[in-house]
């Protein structure tokens, strides 16, 4: 199977934008229909429902953009029915031809962190999850992170590391400058910019990236030129407050090197304002497809992702 | 319900020490009676015997110990039936009257922390999975981990939050000194130590814990000095390579304030030379409580957890 990054990089290029679509389905913004009579306590029932809204959003997205993000907390969240929802959503995502970034955010120490690697990493049969890539965590320093790296090289996958994060209260440990003048988020982002190197497949990207938020610009101006061979997933755009100028800086001359993430955005894009007025709440997925568009329009008429591959073609 | 903090003092006064016992299960450290004829690809078979093996192992520790820890890790990579058999295992764990501390070291932005604690704090059917505490990671900072303590406060649960790990390459960032002289683990420390300040029950410990390793027991002395109102769940005893003698000073002057982890040590003690002279395979649980009594000893001997209440019965 072909390198992580370099099968993101043609994902990217086919679609003509780096859009990532978040799937973080909550209970109490699911479209009515979705919910009818369930009782959310019925977690069976709740998780049916999770699995049918993430793949008619899925369904929706396909044609569109390159990879999707579940996010395993709200799966988690339903207990075991949800975890069965969430291995079913991975795997008609993948059957759709979306690269799927699982959002767990694991790590442990050495042993422990190898089980996390051979669970999620891999598409398709290549491990129980069937996740093309990890969100990791690295707190608890190198040799937490290799077990995840050597099973990427293995496996054609990939792992993004937190490195600095969208949330407001991220800089409380992560902005404390170390005695050398740099903050941990730069140490973190050294050590990820190390292993995205020596795993670099023929795009110059490694299977190794870095989560680098929206929120803050100048930082992730600063880490692109820091870390010229890590993917960045960048979340924070559109609910979280950040727009396309702000990561106009996270990719490379020819538009690649970042892929942007919009969660509640896009997914429950029916319940924002400018949707409310054109779609009915049973007409949910149009307004994803045109929350989508329009975020692949933004990204693309205000980034360098401009310079990717076709214009989709406005068929609405 | 009581506190979380007071219910974990009185569990560790009425057993008379402070071991935790790690629930790890993995496949080629099964007992052969265990693995018979399963195929490990069959997840369910698999995930089926992983229950049945905590089970025993449960069995075996609740009338000795008052805290168990199941890795989530070796579950997830059972996949969906993992999963279901983590939910069991914790089940049969606080039915057999056990404190269950599930060990995910999860951590995501706000609301998305909410949906791990949601998931996770809260005993018997106060939540899905119904843990009395989690463990969290710290990177994603302040507003990552409010909901979280928020909630153990609410559901009168617990968090043990990742300060000094006991991996070998834990200081890559954990030991960065900072500007103002204190390393990283000091400044999550100090955060730590002010949300257990505010959260303490009446034994003066509070809802809000740390991750503190017997690898390192200079630090391990001092953060026990920095943090007078913070449990400490302390891994690294056994096969990481420590013993009692490390972990002395992480206990207050009555004996209280610690839990001490063992996992591979006593779960799968049968492999160990010191009891494969005494046990077949087959008696791999006799294996278990000898290893737990040992531990106990070790611990009641050499640390202030000799002041605990009770001594135990030696029964063997």
């Amino acid at each position: 199977m072909t390198h992580f990054a370099d099968r993101l990089a043609a994902a990217v290029r086919r679609c003509g934008n780096p859009v990532m679509v978040g799937l973080d389905p909550r209970w109490e913004q699911l479209p009515a229909c979705l919910r009818a009579d369930l009782d959310p306590r019925d977690l069976a029932a709740a998780a049916h429902a999770y699995g049918a809204f993430c793949r008619d959003v899925i369904d929706v997205v396909a044609p569109l953009v390159a990879v999707v993000k579940p996010q395993a907390a709200f799966f988690e969240q339903l207990g075991p029915p949800g975890m069965a929802a969430l291995a079913d959503v991975i795997a008609y995502a993948s059957g759709a031809g979306l690269l799927v970034v699982v959002d767990g955010k694991r790590n442990d120490i050495g042993t422990t962190a190898a089980a996390y690697a051979e669970a999620y990493l891999g598409p398709g049969r290549l491990s129980v999850w069937g996740g093309d890539a990890l969100t990791v965590s690295p707190y608890l320093g190198a040799d937490s992170l290799e077990p995840f790296v050597e099973l990427a090289v293995q496996r054609a996958a990939g792992i993004f590391v937190l490195v600095k994060t969208s949330n407001p209260g991220g800089g409380l440990f992560q902005d404390l400058v170390t005695t050398d003048g740099a903050a941990l988020y730069q140490r973190v982002a050294a050590f990820v910019q190390q292993a995205a190197q020596r795993t670099a497949g023929s795009c110059g990207y490694g299977a190794v990236g870095a989560v680098v938020g929206a929120t803050y610009p100048e930082q992730l101006a600063a880490l692109r030129q820091a870390m010229p061979n890590t993917w960045f997933l960048v979340p924070g755009y559109g609910a979280q407050g950040a727009g396309a100028r702000d990561v106009r800086d996270a990719f490379d001359s020819t538009g690649l090197g970042a892929v942007v993430n919009n969660s509640r955005g896009i997914i429950f894009a029916y319940q924002r304002r400018e949707y409310q007025e054109r779609y009915h709440e049973a007409q949910w997925q149009l307004a994803v497809e045109a929350a989508t568009r329009v975020m692949i329009e933004q990204l693309r008429s205000e980034t360098p992702a401009g310079k990717l591959g076709k214009e989709i073609t406005d068929e609405e």
